[in-house]
């Protein structure tokens, strides 16, 4: 990690309140905003996420401007956080990202810098996340937690004595690629059998596709015309909130798998907390409490150390971009 | 961890050098060394390990006292640090322990700091192993690392920021116990499917004798007059090194699961070294080149990051006591 430039967080000559913008790139959209040394948000907003690196690095430049303008009275923004879905490097380069177009090794802070004029600084959205978890949400004061992003696959970081571990090259933090089955099915990584297959919102629909080729399910089927290509995971927790018991059984079963790779990440690292967060939180209650049973009969020795908390994140929709800040306010000194 | 009770390492008014004692406590044997403020070993001797808990206290509070007494004239001993198999947690308790005799739940350091009158350090044998690579071995200036220990079951150490990350219970570093087969063999702890059934010295037995069932490894099983519950480790790693091809592709599968658990740890804490230690260790010329191949191979984006460096531990035997000693000499101030 660089230096900040700005070592000092106090009102500059200006007279106007320091603060950062965070930004976070998903797959379909881009949420911008910016925090003021409190940690307050002061504006948000959203645009959506251009295709190709070259065209994310001019609509990132078009938000920040857009950011700072809009807060320009007020505010002196210091510096950039950028989260983004993939694998970043130390040097906020991006080197792998399956849900972006055209934007494997993509060097995220060297195109951006120059030009929006501030220093810029990237991460993993996850971490960021877990980052947002560790400010504001329910890792505050936690010294040891693992983050699962259950989402379309699955990201994920690790906090050791209160810090996000980044690890040799930044790429700390991949646990869904985490082989579990080696007779899996194939992963969009291009293995076999990874976590993600099982657990993610694509692992969802692959285990319902497996049921209702045993024949379970039918419900669910008979409402897609018996169409299992078109199966997604929403229709499993659709028709579980109904209370359909054969979708309850498919849930049972992804509550398991979500397990197994918690413990996994447990058995490594020893968190006192894992923190659930992506889209398929919003359904933590179908399946959540099957993830503490189950936790407990996966991980070695749970009955010889104490129980590790799961919590559903809390920083919510906003918390990759809050992170990213966070960042961003750290490194700049906006923020201590 | 607890604050040193001699914050200063120099020597004290007995004109003594201040030294630490390290013990390592293995399924057989409890190996006790002492080093001083050079981390220069003065002496070393080994016992044999008592069964039962309040038999290894007193065999450890010998020990201790026949290390102080042979360093008495031109050393003060400061403190005791103990490595033990099994896991243990932040207050020096052993919490299970599947390869000693009657010692889960063994608070070793409440038990032992009053029978020696010295302040008692404890640890997983694992991480004191890393604690000896990260001063004197392969892991010095490594900031990011993860340490397998191979032996007949699989221990770990992983190391963050150039620290040991000891987890909020202190256990973390347990990777053996990672799912990687639903469809497994049953583990001494009591789950399926975990890591140390494929990749440990039990694991390669098992190999053995799952290759020696579909008939393969004639010749192994030839020399054992078919009776495959005798077939061990050694059997597959002697053939091997005498050419016999069938014991090279149980080898080969063999180093295949090594190096899954490997990238299952990596993609979680992206390290830039993998340190092998334990008592496979021996034979890494036979299985190691493979590990480094199939690592790239399951391992996430591979192509996408810096090579890891896969090296075999260089403390050799006595890197546990070594390690102990370690950590009782930082706590205690005698190095720093």
């Amino acid at each position: 990690m660089r230096n900040s430039r700005e070592p000092n967080g106090s009102n500059s000559g200006s007279g106007k309140a320091p603060a950062v913008i965070g930004i976070d790139i998903g797959g379909t959209k881009m949420l911008g905003l910016v925090i003021d040394e409190t940690s307050r948000t002061v504006v948000q907003e959203k645009w959506p996420t251009p295709k190709g690196a070259p065209e994310i690095v001019n609509g990132l430049a078009g938000l920040t401007a857009d950011l700072v303008e809009r807060t320009g009275e007020t505010h002196e923004v210091r510096g950039v956080g950028v989260g983004i879905a993939g694998l970043v490097d130390s040097s906020g380069r991006l080197r792998r990202a399956p849900n972006l177009v055209d934007s494997d090794e993509f060097a995220v802070r060297d195109l951006l810098e120059p030009n929006v004029g501030l220093p810029v600084f990237v991460d993993n959205d996850a971490n960021c996340a877990a980052r947002a978890e560790l400010h504001v949400g329910v890792a505050q004061g936690v010294k040891h937690a693992v983050l699962i992003t259950l989402g379309t696959g699955i990201g994920g970081a690790l906090i050791a004595d209160g810090k996000i571990v980044r690890g040799a090259a930044g790429m700390a933090g991949e646990p869904g690629h985490m082989l579990v089955d080696p007779a899996g099915p194939q992963c969009v990584c291009g293995l076999k059998g990874c976590w993600e297959r099982y657990a993610s919102g694509a692992g969802l629909a692959y285990l319902g596709r497996r049921a209702a080729e045993q024949g379970d399910l039918s419900a669910v089927v008979e409402n897609l015309d018996g169409d299992l290509a078109r199966l997604h995971g929403e229709h499993v927790t659709r028709a579980g909130r109904l209370g359909d018991p054969q979708a309850a059984a498919v849930l049972d079963t992804f509550a398991w798998w979500v397990s197994v790779g918690m413990a996994n990440c447990a058995a490594m690292s020893d968190p006192e907390l894992i923190i659930v967060g992506g889209g398929l939180v919003r359904d933590w209650d179908l399946f959540g409490p099957r993830v503490g049973v189950y936790l407990n009969e996966v991980l070695v020795a749970a009955e010889h150390r104490p129980p590790i908390r799961c919590e559903p994140a809390v920083a919510g929709e906003a918390a990759g971009a809050l992170g990213a800040a966070f960042l961003a306010a750290t490194e700049t000194g906006v923020l201590r």
